[in-house]
């Protein structure tokens, strides 16, 4: 599968290089990822600098560390300088502490500083998204100054959508859009065109929290500051576009009943995927084995009516089917923010009435399966009614249990659809036999 | 709970409002949202134009027209005509074709037949989520003028970041990045500094395509053109977090086993939930009523030894739960381009392998549940061989169906949490039954 590109290039066949090299950075570091080692020291080394640092952005810390490690001093030390801070510090991040000694030292030391200040954010905070090369003016600059200044540096910063204004302590003093600066007269001072109710954060507060301040005002780029109010950087929009997407992906694996792999999943080994899994599986598994003890205590109810048994699997997986659709939604709600604890009573009225008359068709689908199963008319009453009684008992722990992990502080996806499945499994058995003992006199 | 607004007004405490009124857009709009109507349209006529303008943009379509249609048609007029092209459309999409006729004779004829262009792309397409305020130029313009001209400008786009060069005919032929044109010297042209190597997309294509591009790309706007390469738009990145955003909760509430809602929670009626989700419950249902099917066939089997039926339960949901496990990565995973179906094999190999260690993990669990419940070593035996092959045969099925699925072009959330649980639930009882079978020699 592997293109041969070391026979590529010793036929000095130029022309596909140049072709492919016209290709969009991300497209080509997609290409170069399943290409071997060595043709992918080989294809950066060739291609110009100005794409090659690009294509590098689109590559993990790992996928970096190997290919800068194999090139010319005189490179990687160019390569290295044309990364954005923030990419620059997940690089040293991610290479273990031993490593990095020599990339460092490529690094002019002004800038090991920055990189080492920054590298103090624990992961998953809104500092550890955080890149400073942001544009910072003065509130006495003139427009006209601004923008000769945004002039002179727009090459080494990541983003120009905002100008920070910034007071001789670092302290973010206002903000400006590079679109009102770009509207404003030449001769006004930002001191009078700057916003100074900030949208900002600081840099302990969950990554998660930093995102939605981002997406809900519709910004490009979110300043992050000391709590006493010291600009430190910026997080962009794109990086609050990989948060959202990772932050998602754990969501589902979650709901999914397992731990969250944290890593793409062809990337996670064997030995890992099951560390994540298996303890969930192990805690459901003594969680549904009480479903033998409660069938076992109902033994004698099961030997005077084999039949009810036949029942058995269809009633609590619908009762567990119901409950996963329900988790599913308000845990996503929760998520967004759209469901908080204080609606709780709202989603349970809300939950009940679906509930009812989601049991009264599945009550009726229980009445006629009964019939052609030919188990006779008591018995499908009992399943009848069972099913109403289920559903509407998963109704009810789907849309509470979540909303009290939350209040709790607790992760409210911990309650997955494997684990409202189970709980239903075992307490929908209790209902099936308590309403055939009631129905049928046992 | 509603705060009285109206007695404030009365009071002429005017401080209180402008205290308000010094929050954010979007603050204040989820404030607003709670009140009751007349108090959200009072609220919106006092605040100054300028900033309710941006405050309707955090509200949905429907609550924006409540508003509009309540307020002076002076007041209407100018909020109307400041709302960006893309809201406006979304705006005249959600409210009823006759109720329009009069919101839109308050927009001048130019705007009337952008919008009415603009609406005619389909919901979920890339052409949906366009916006016409971007700002457009000719490739002999210096980079002086351009700058001029988007001084001019700037207040009535939605996005400076970006530069999109026309020809006559309105083919998009380059663009410049405002960083790039900032750098740039006031002598130089566009047409010298203008990237021809264009990512954009089609108007025709789905919505999660573009947004794609545009975060692969880390762009934060992306040209949409027709197929023969003329400019309609530019969707930016705000938009483009919507759609990831919406499209996350689709595939959480797919895999919960449910149709997407479509709306937030509290929106949705209780009717509409429920025709959301009894399909797929009647579905499950009819399903997994097979498995009653399957007990009777083994009726003999089970009435010979009754010890079996305490560990029906366990068996299917242990296998359900795997299964979910797996379903959920691996539709994340398609979802977000991970996996394609050219690597089922890999899938497969890598799931049987963590399903051998899980397997024999829950196998040993079983031994030690089978013995605690005193039902013999024949049993126990019987039921962890049983759990070492339903794993299994959840890793292969949960593995390999969505990839199927996706390659016949279907959504590979169909497999969702509870369809997987109650496949795993009829194929495991056969299993199980064949399985003491051959080892009770039955």
């Amino acid at each position: 599968m592997k293109k041969q590109l070391n026979d590529i290039l010793m036929d000095q066949n130029i022309f596909i290089i140049e072709e492919f090299i016209r290709h969009q950075p991300y497209d080509i570091a997609q290409k170069i990822k399943s290409y071997s080692l060595q043709d992918q020291i080989s294809l950066i080394d060739i291609i110009p600098i100005t794409k090659s640092s690009k294509i590098l952005r689109h590559m993990s810390p790992v996928e970096q560390y190997r290919i800068l490690t194999h090139l010319s001093v005189d490179k990687t030390k160019i390569l290295l300088n044309s990364q954005p801070m923030d990419d620059l510090v997940d690089l040293f991040l991610a290479i273990h502490p031993k490593q990095d000694e020599k990339l460092m030292t490529y690094l002019d030391k002004d800038t090991q500083q920055k990189i080492k200040d920054l590298m103090i954010f624990k992961p998953g905070t809104a500092g550890s998204l955080v890149t400073i090369d942001y544009i910072s003016a003065r509130e006495n600059w003139s427009v006209k100054m601004t923008l000769e200044h945004i002039r002179k540096i727009a090459g080494n910063v990541e983003s120009v959508s905002y100008i920070y204004v910034l007071d001789n302590y670092g302290h973010l003093n206002g903000i400006v859009s590079i679109r009102e600066l770009l509207s404003a007269l030449d001769r006004e001072f930002l001191s009078n065109i700057m916003i100074r109710d900030i949208i900002s954060v600081y840099a302990e507060v969950d990554q998660q929290e930093a995102v939605k301040k981002l997406t809900n005002h519709y910004l490009s780029a979110l300043p992050v500051t000391t709590t006493d109010n010291k600009m430190i950087g910026m997080i962009t929009f794109d990086d609050a576009m990989n948060v959202m997407e990772d932050e998602a992906t754990e969501d589902i694996q979650k709901l999914g009943g397992s731990e969250p792999l944290n890593k793409p999943y062809f990337e996670t080994s064997i030995w890992n995927i099951y560390s994540k899994r298996i303890p969930w599986l192990l805690f459901l598994f003594v969680a549904e084995a009480y479903t033998g003890t409660v069938l076992h205590y109902f033994e004698d109810t099961l030997e005077k009516v084999v039949a009810l048994a036949f029942f058995v699997p269809l009633l609590v997986g619908t009762g567990g089917n119901t409950g996963t659709q329900i988790v599913a939604t308000i845990i996503r709600a929760i998520g967004i923010g759209e469901v908080k604890f204080k609606d709780i009573f709202r989603v349970i009225r809300k939950e009940v009435s679906v509930g009812v008359l989601l049991g009264l068709s599945l009550g009726i689908a229980g009445l006629i399966r009964a019939y052609i199963l030919g188990v006779g008319l008591e018995v499908a009453q009992v399943v009848a009614i069972t099913l109403v009684c289920i559903v509407l008992w998963a109704s009810i722990v789907a849309s509470v249990l979540p909303l009290i992990l939350r209040k709790l502080k607790l992760d409210p996806a911990v309650v997955s659809g494997p684990f409202i499945t189970t709980f239903v499994d075992g307490t929908g058995l209790v209902i099936y036999f308590l309403v055939a003992k009631m129905l049928l006199n046992l």
